[in-house]
């Protein structure tokens, strides 16, 4: 069995090689393979066809990956007057036969293009690896977004969550997928083999991520749990060294506190919510004694928010000594509740991208923590101040409607409480 | 570990069970959950609500089905109007806003609503079955042809040889995915468990299918394969009892002899040239010695349309002595040969489905074989006679322009002396 | 993936070759072969010898086999004379080096040939099917019984229970291990497939083996197991084609209908108790709701003592009438109550094997069953009775010792009270 | 699936936790639950007293462990005397019957009890674990070393070549084990997660373990590879940070630079000799290009050789030189070649341990490196000189058999020039 590894690795080794003689072989230029690609001949060696695009891309400079999406671009464009036209048609006389013109016309062929380009192994990789691409163009390019549009569409159909795998990242997952969890943590960085070992081994440490059948060795998101006794305060108590693991029978709170989204290429669809409601269903049925679910979340947006604050007469006061460190705990967390409820885009939403994504889940502020995270991260963004929101299934629904339709923020009596309460910092003036 | 799976079932079960009576729970009607599915809610509850909405449509009466295909046909179509007026305007004035709006607008709702309902486990395979109920109410209701076309779009995109996964069937296969290979057998009926070993275990012996990830229980298409010493030609010999099987290693042929697609609910996307090609790289690897791959193929169409050849002059007593069974061997390949070679659709292609599609692959006509299955089912469709295609790499592309351009059918020589060659049997006045 | 294994296979197939090359090279005689094993050439090239010692003992004709067997019980006997005088050293004055020295001679030399003859893969099973040959030639070869009894001690310490690994046997077993279990199932034969599903695939079956990791295709032994509503009465019932199966979790009562040991040459190594005890833990954890654990057994020796109580004053005339296939049930469950609790051996145990067998596991006679068993075998065994041993495991440790000490065999009041009870047959002259 | 692991996870939990409530509820001491597990009681409950005894032994103080083993020793002892008598006997007047008397006899009980405590899963490596304690304990109870010779008599027929699993360790292998590795590794220390990676994951680095089926996450002993281009003389080079990686099918030597054994409870028993002979039969097959395979090893015993030959008239002033570090390359490599060459023990064999055991495998000293391991630990153990030695598998056997007759040190013509040239460095006299 374990011979058979090695030999068959070694004889597809050879195969890749042949293959890519087989690549060398075919003199025509990229754009020529993509023609044939879409012609009768790939029909029949679409796979060869697919296999040497792919190839010939991959050795493509810069500026020649912006051409060809270029080519994309115009080349395989839809012809829009064509549509308007069958669209009419179908409109004057609907029937199955003018649908399937229209249906078709409707459909710029790139989409085919990019369907057929995903033939050989490794391809949906090497798609969204092209998108990683694209998205460097869209600055200087903004008209490749209608390719990036229609790239997007493919890719959110084939990531569809009837297609997603869970899986439990943990020390028996091998070393290939854990480099990759060191390298896509984006929220609480991991030092190395023992910090990794700290959120993965312990019995009350758990780490979930999902994956594509087609990319088995690379996590779309995954978010990392600790099982705590009570709502935790502080990710640094979380991840500190010394710390007594607690058994998982006596765990009462799941506490989300990273989560990070893995493929850049995979930028615009998105997974976080799917992840998180079904990793509760997972705890919940592991761990029957657990009885809240909830995140202990950064606060990225607020001192950036402060610091506008500054010169308000009201506020501009402790906004200044939170920046300056040396404003008490309770006008932190004050501060942190306004900014969280009531600091708002145009479009009504929080200004903080993880308030919005966890409140858009449905999920409601539960609890703010002043001097929860000392890295140095933690300090600049927010001062150290954390946030937990409850996933409370029973709930989710119903907040998320009144978040989505009024932008209503849904928060505890006590962080309501705070976002309205005096301040202990008093101004300069009265210090007087 | 055996125990862990043991009860993992259960709970399983009981989580099953819970899920259910949360669908029970849930008193809106099926169309009110579609609507659900598509709004907000849809966005939170997605999983639940699709999970809810295909035990729904499972407990459906016939009719009832038909009613929600028409609600998916009629309430979640195009706008067809407004999708004239978006192309008209991008066609003008082309802007990436307005191409995104046009490509919104060109796809009807249902399919964003069938995406939606892939979510649990298990709903790739049901709208597969989902389809599977649609084609049979497209005799009756010609107008589901339109959610029909959309449905077979979603899933040609979903099915996409880069999801597909090829797996050897042999005798360490479980018995659960045997149990489909016996149940889906459409050239050469599987009598039984020992008639299933003859075609797995032996050494001269291959089977390799198609797999899904998201239908690992379910054989897409499937293939079985003899290792032969010389091109076969009788399927009868090939399946006999008795036979001495052939050490792979002293094999030059290996002969396609059973191609059988498994899902109706796939009908129009087309596997079988991509397993063709993938198998034979896969046996040009395994077995070095290996120096023809071809089929031994039904000729399902002969006799019919010698029915119809009955009253023709030059050949109508060749014809007819053949369905007699007084006709030699010679005259049932001149015969045949005929058939494959000259008897065409209106279309420009071969009457024969079979050779249509080995010819559409690339293959050319090979051999003729006389007396090659005797089975009820090959004496009533071809009177006992076979043919092989043969599938050379090097020539396949090719092969396939010249059918797919001028519908020429590529055959040998031999093939070809015997499509014109002159009968051994007489018309009766000469006989005289 | 898929193509490394063919391709392994292939070369494993060309390594395999190059070692039979190999073992033809050495022209040594199996005897010189055997002796380099055991000497400093055994120690750096021992896997190679082992492979070639292996290789030649299967080409060897039956009588050759034997003389192989004699050279190991003669040629590598015990020097008893040096033992004797070891170990009166060692009685005298011990030491560790006494004690060394003593027990290298305490063991045969053909104890560590066997080991060193378990050097390659499969070598295991090699030996276990040497043994097969071995039992054969016992009886006419009684000295043998010193080489077997060595092997025997051999495969006790290898079959060691902490090596075994219980497996399910389902629908998800590969074809290659149920062709197996169709071959050694020894109690109801199993006549086809669908047999075999009937057996398996229902929610309320299970089938557990055990297996040695060496011998991964072998199933050592194993169990089959019908869930059911209450006391099973009749196998015939149990594997009737129409049933309706129960749902596991309405299962009282878990059956074991059928225990079979699979490998000859591990005959005189028992797993049976091993292997019930662990299946009872397993189910009661897969199935919180059976409160239950009971055999339904033939009674194999029923009618060969019958035969013998013929001409008994007592109950000759109620043995005739059972035979003679006109008694009524009861009598055929008084007999067998008296069969099973009073018929014994000079050992004090019982006559009947399967009864031995169970009640030295501890289980107790539950109830009697007539016409439980229609089929041919059943019915010339035991005229159709079968019986339920109960395995009840606060019970089975008090049962076993009073079993093995004295003989008593545990029943439940109904069936005590059978045994004594006066009969409805009346006797020949009393009819008169 | 992944759910059914979390919940049985679970169960698994609870069952053990009820199995350590019966654990407690036995009240008897762990001498009488060892005879309840060698009575009747055992053969029907030998599981849970299996169970119990371990349990209990594990939490023994150190000393109450030493008069455990003492209890084995004393208690379970072999009847010399009964035995003597059996063999005389036997002797005087062979049978079967009484080769079976004497068989028993001649195994002392504690091998039967060893034997019985291996059931409960998880037991053998407990077995092993219980030796670790033993060793400790046979420096001041030299006694001990009877129960000691029976345990490792056990494990060595247990831990058969034939149930050894190879496996590659590689960067698909899970941290589990890869922690061990990081642990056991004992020739050059891995100090970190990147060092790890250096030495498992470019395409030039192997790494092979052997596995026992009962200890699935305990290597027994690993073996790391280097494929290289050409002999390889330092350590350094090969494991420096920025070396360019060779590509597989570039190697021509396959460089064993590290092996090491694993279980200190396996102590005497020895795997090194199978693993490197497996290994070579691997690489072999997986690179056909690999044309040497050899060590590339430290010289463990130079510098404490070269301590004791400072006073040497003919070779003190090179070994004081050496010694401090001021000798040419040459002489370092000339008193390497004479240590390894030349240096015996009493026995006839080399000193050095390293070179024992490769030359007892039958490899031969083939090139000398000075300056080769700059580490601390390589400069005080043999003054940073390493050596190759070569193993040709058409030459093991023969370079063995000289060695273990006559402990011949086969080298080749360059190192024995070394060991009998004369010195660049002169005595201090000289320099004068």
């Amino acid at each position: 069995m374990q011979r058979n590894r090695f030999l068959g690795d070694l004889l597809s080794q050879l195969f890749d090689r042949q293959s890519q003689m087989r690549h060398k072989d075919d003199t025509r230029s990229i754009y020529e393979l993509c023609e044939a690609l879409m012609s009768a001949e790939g029909e029949v060696s679409g796979f060869r066809l697919a296999s040497t695009v792919l190839t010939r891309y991959r050795a493509l400079t810069g500026s020649e990956k912006c051409a060809f999406f270029e080519f994309l671009n115009a080349g395989m464009e839809i012809d829009a007057k064509h549509l308007a036209l069958l669209a009419k048609r179908y409109a004057d006389t609907p029937s199955t036969d003018r649908y399937q013109a229209l249906s078709r016309a409707a459909e710029p062929r790139r989409q085919e293009f990019l369907r057929r380009l995903n033939q050989p192994a490794g391809a949906t990789a090497e798609l969204v690896a092209m998108r990683v691409d694209l998205l460097q163009f869209l600055g200087e390019h903004p008209d490749l977004r209608r390719t990036d549009n229609d790239l997007v569409h493919l890719l959110r159909s084939w990531f569809n969550r009837g297609f997603l795998v869970l899986k439990q990242i943990n020390w028996d997952t091998p070393a290939r997928i854990l480099d990759k969890i060191v390298a896509y943590e984006a929220v609480h960085q991991i030092n190395d083999w023992d910090d990794l070992r700290r959120r993965l081994y312990p019995p009350d440490r758990r780490c979930f991520a999902f994956f594509h059948p087609s990319m088995p060795d690379e996590p779309l998101i995954f978010v990392e749990v600790a099982l705590t006794a009570d709502t935790p305060g502080s990710v640094d108590a979380l991840l500190s060294e010394g710390r007594e693991p607690l058994e998982a029978d006596q765990a009462r709170v799941a506490a989300f506190y990273s989560i990070s989204n893995c493929q850049t290429g995979l930028t615009g669809i998105s997974f976080g919510n799917l992840l998180i409601s079904q990793v509760v269903s997972e705890l919940a049925l592991e761990i029957p004694g657990l009885e809240r679910f909830m995140t202990l979340s950064p606060i990225p947006g607020l001192n950036r928010w402060l610091k506008g604050q500054c010169d308000d007469d009201q506020v501009g006061h402790v906004a200044q000594a939170i920046l300056e460190g040396v404003a008490p705990d309770e006008d932190i967390c004050a501060m942190a509740a306004r900014y969280l409820l009531l600091a708002k885009r145009d479009d009504g939403k929080p200004l903080d991208p993880v308030a919005r994504f966890h409140l858009g889940n449905g999920a409601r502020v539960h609890q703010l923590h002043a001097g929860a995270d000392g890295s140095a991260n933690g300090m600049a963004q927010s001062s150290g101040a954390m946030v937990n929101y409850l996933y409370d299934l029973s709930h989710t629904e119903r907040n998320h409607e009144k978040f989505a339709m009024h932008g209503t923020v849904v928060a505890t009596r006590d962080v309501l409480a705070q976002s309205t309460a005096p301040f202990v910092t008093k101004p300069k003036e009265q210090m007087n």
